[in-house]
C-alpha cells in the first residue's frame, strides 16, 4: 500500500457486517479513511476474533500437492523466521493470496533506452518523488485514477495517461491529458497512437496483475484473467474439480472485505459439512450460469449488482450476519456519481453505515488539501488535537 | 544488469579457456567491455557449444525432492509459456540459479516517512535518473562502489557513501564522501554515526544479496552467507550430505566464468563415474581445510591466490583447457592497483590476453567520457564508424 493511500471506495461499501466501524473506533469516522486507519480496523477485528495465533508469520508456503491415495494435502512450507523448510499435511486447503501483486508488465518500443524512471504501479512507494515531473501513466484503471490522482495532489508538473480501450472520461484537472495508447519512447519523447507526442520523465504502468500461484500444481491451480466470475470455481469458491480445495478472493472486486467474509464463511460451511455440495456437473452448470451473466455486464453499476447478488447467494447460505445488499449497491452508485462529478473532490463525500444506520461525519479537511495521511491526523476533529 | 554497467574487472581474469574474446571478436579487444560486449561474448560460446536447445526458457523450478526409495530428484517445474506446472524424474540436480538477486534489504530509522527514493541496487536501473541529485550509498562494496561512480559519471550532485566497518578507501572525486554508517532519516536529513548529517535526494541500498533456493528442501538446501568457502560443498561443487546434488558458483567470487567452468568440468566428471568421490567424513575434512585456509584471509590479495588455487585444484582433476591460474593472479593484483591509483579511470588500463598472449588494445574513449555503452561504440576504432 503506498504511502498517501487512501480508500478509494466508501468505507460503508467494504464495512464487516460482524465488526462496525464505529465499534472499532468507538464514534463514527469519516467515509474514505486513508491506509492507517483501514489498516487499524482490520487489525481490530483479528484481535477481537483471536485468530492471530493461527497464523504461521514469515512463513511461505512453497508447494502443495495433493494425494490421491490418502485423499490429503501436502503443504511444504519455509519458516524463514528459523530457516527451516517442513511439509505438513491437511484435509482442506484454502488459497487466499490474493491477486493483485504480480505485475503484469507490457513492453513499448523505446524502453530500453528511456532515461526516466520506467516502473510498475506495484512498486509506486510516494508521490513526492514525482513532484515537479511530467508523469506517464499507461492503464486506465483503479491504478491509474488513483497513482495520477496522487501524482497530481503531491505537485507533478503534468499527468498524461495513455488507454488502449477507452478514456476514463473523468474531469480532469487542466495540467492532466488523456491520450490514445503509447506506441514507443524515442529519448523522453512518448508517442502516442493519435500522433500525438509528449515529453516525459517517468513512465508509471498502471497495467494490472496476474493471478500467481507458484505453489500449487496444475491440478489445483485456478487459472484466470482478472475479471468478475472465473470458472472452475463453484459459488466463486469451491475449487470445482476437487473441492477439498478453496479460493477465497479470486474475483475482480467491488465487494471486498464482506464479499471476502461472506466467502470464508461459505468454505468454512463446507469444510464443516453443513452445506453438501452438488455433483460435479452441477456445480459446473451453476458456473456456468454466472459466467453467462457476468458476460452480460456492461458497465460498473450492471457489475455491482453482479456482485452484490452473489455475496447474497453466499450470505443467504451460511450464518454470517446480514446487512442490506441493495443499500450497499445504492452507495456503490454514489461513490460512482460523485467520481463522476468531481474526480478531486469525491472523497470529501460522506454515507450512511448499512450496518449501524449512522450518518458518516464529513472528514475535517478537503482530501486534496489533507497532505498527511496518518490516522492521528484522520481521526482528530478540526482543531482539536488528537487525544 | 544496469544500464552503463561496464565490466568492474579486467576480461582478461575471467576469460574461457575453451573460447577467448579474440575467437569470438575476430581481434583483440579492449579490457573492461561494457554488458552488451559481454553478453554478445557468453552468447557466442552457448552457440558454439550449441547447447542451446537444451535449455528449456521461461521455465522456472518451483521444487525439487528427493526421494530415498528410488534414489531420484523429482523436479517440478511451471513452463509459463504453455502455463502447465510438470514434473519430472531425475537422477542428477545441478543448481546454478546465481546468489546475486534476492536482495538483503536492512531497515534504518525514518525510511517510512523519507521523501525521496529508496531502493536497493538489484533495482539500479539508470544513473540519468540520478542526476543532478544528491545520492546516499549504503554498502561498501562492488555495488556501493560502481553505482556511486556510475551516478558521478551521469551528473548527479553529490555522492555520499555509508560504510558499517571500513571505507573503500580510494581516490574518490571532490563531491563523494565517505562517512560513517547511517543512523537514522528525518525527513529528508541522514544522520551519520560520526554525528554529520546530509540532505539526500535518494538512498540506494547497496546491501547485498541472500543465497536462496525456495526451490529446494531442507535435505537439499545450502545455507550460506556470502564467503569465499561456503561449507557443504566437497570441491565447492558436491552437495556433501546427497552427492548427487551440485552446486556451481556459490562462492563470493574473484574468479567468475572461468571458475564456473571448472565447477562444471568437475561435476560432470563426478556424474560420469571419471571422478570417484572419497567418503563422507573425508569430503567434510577436506572442505574443513579449506575453510580453515579461508578462515585466515585478509585482504582481496589473499582471496584472489585462495580461489586462484582453487580453481587450479578443480581443473587439475579435469580435462578443462588449463591456463596460468597464477597469471590470472598477477592481472587480478594490477587491477587492483590501477583502483587505488584511479578509481574513475581503472577502465583505461589494458592488459594481456592468459590465454592468447595477445596484450588489449587501449579503449578508443576513457571510460569516465564514454557515455554510450553499447557494442557498436565499444568495438569501433576511434574516429572510424562501427562495420
Amino acid at each position: 500500500m503506498y504511502r498517501y493511500l487512501w480508500s478509494n471506495g466508501p468505507k460503508e461499501c467494504l464495512e464487516f457486517a460482524d465488526y462496525t466501524f464505529e465499534e472499532h473506533f468507538g464514534r463514527p469516522i469519516a467515509s474514505y479513511p486513508p491506509r492507517a486507519v483501514l489498516w487499524d480496523y482490520i487489525k481490530g477485528r483479528v484481535e477481537k476474533s483471536g485468530v492471530r495465533k493461527w497464523v504461521r508469520f514469515n512463513t511461505p508456503v512453497r508447494m502443495v500437492t495433493f494425494s490421491d491415495e490418502t485423499k490429503k494435502f501436502t503443504v511444504t512450507a519455509h519458516d524463514r523466521t528459523n530457516d527451516v523448510t517442513y511439509s505438513e499435511e491437511f484435509d482442506n486447503v484454502v488459497v487466499a493470496s490474493g491477486h493483485f501483486s504480480v505485475p503484469n508488465v507490457p513492453f513499448f518500443e523505446g524502453f530500453a533506452t528511456f532515461n526516466g524512471r520506467i516502473l510498475h504501479s506495484h512498486d509506486f512507494r510516494d508521490a513526492m518523488e514525482f513532484k515537479g515531473k511530467d508523469i506517464l501513466i499507461i492503464g486506465r484503471s483503479y491504478s491509474a485514477e488513483d497513482i495520477g490522482s496522487q501524482c497530481y495532489k503531491y505537485g507533478a508538473k503534468s499527468i498524461t495517461s495513455s488507454y488502449r480501450s477507452k478514456p476514463m472520461g473523468f474531469k480532469w484537472p487542466e495540467n492532466w491529458k488523456e491520450v490514445p495508447l503509447l506506441q514507443k519512447v524515442v529519448g523522453k519523447t512518448a508517442h502516442f497512437k493519435d500522433g500525438t507526442t509528449k515529453e516525459v520523465d517517468a513512465i508509471i504502468l498502471c497495467t494490472g496483475y496476474l493471478h500467481s500461484f507458484p505453489f500449487l500444481t496444475d491440478d489445483l491451480k485456478l487459472k484466470t484473467a482478472n475479471r468478475m466470475w472465473p470458472l472452475d470455481l463453484y459459488e466463486g469458491v469451491v475449487w470445482e474439480k476437487n473441492p477439498k480445495l478453496f479460493y477465497i478472493g479470486m474475483q475482480d472486486q467491488f465487494y471486498t472485505f464482506n464479499m471476502f467474509d461472506a466467502q470464508a464463511w461459505y468454505a468454512r460451511n463446507v469444510i464443516m459439512g453443513r452445506i453438501k455440495l452438488p455433483s460435479a456437473a452441477a456445480m459446473a452448470e451453476h458456473s456456468a450460469k454466472w459466467r453467462g451473466r457476468e458476460e452480460t455486464l456492461e458497465d460498473a453499476e450492471q457489475m455491482i449488482w453482479f456482485q452484490g447478488d452473489y455475496t447474497k447467494e453466499l450470505m443467504d447460505q451460511t450464518d454470517y450476519p446480514g446487512f442490506d445488499v441493495e443499500a450497499v449497491n445504492h452507495t456503490f452508485m454514489e461513490w460512482e456519481h460523485h467520481k463522476m462529478e468531481n474526480i478531486m473532490a469525491f472523497r470529501d463525500n460522506a454515507y450512511r453505515s448499512l450496518m449501524t444506520g449512522t450518518m458518516a461525519p464529513k472528514h475535517h479537511t478537503p482530501w486534496l488539501q489533507a497532505m498527511d495521511d496518518s490516522m492521528e491526523s484522520y481521526l482528530q476533529v478540526r482543531g482539536v488535537a488528537p487525544e
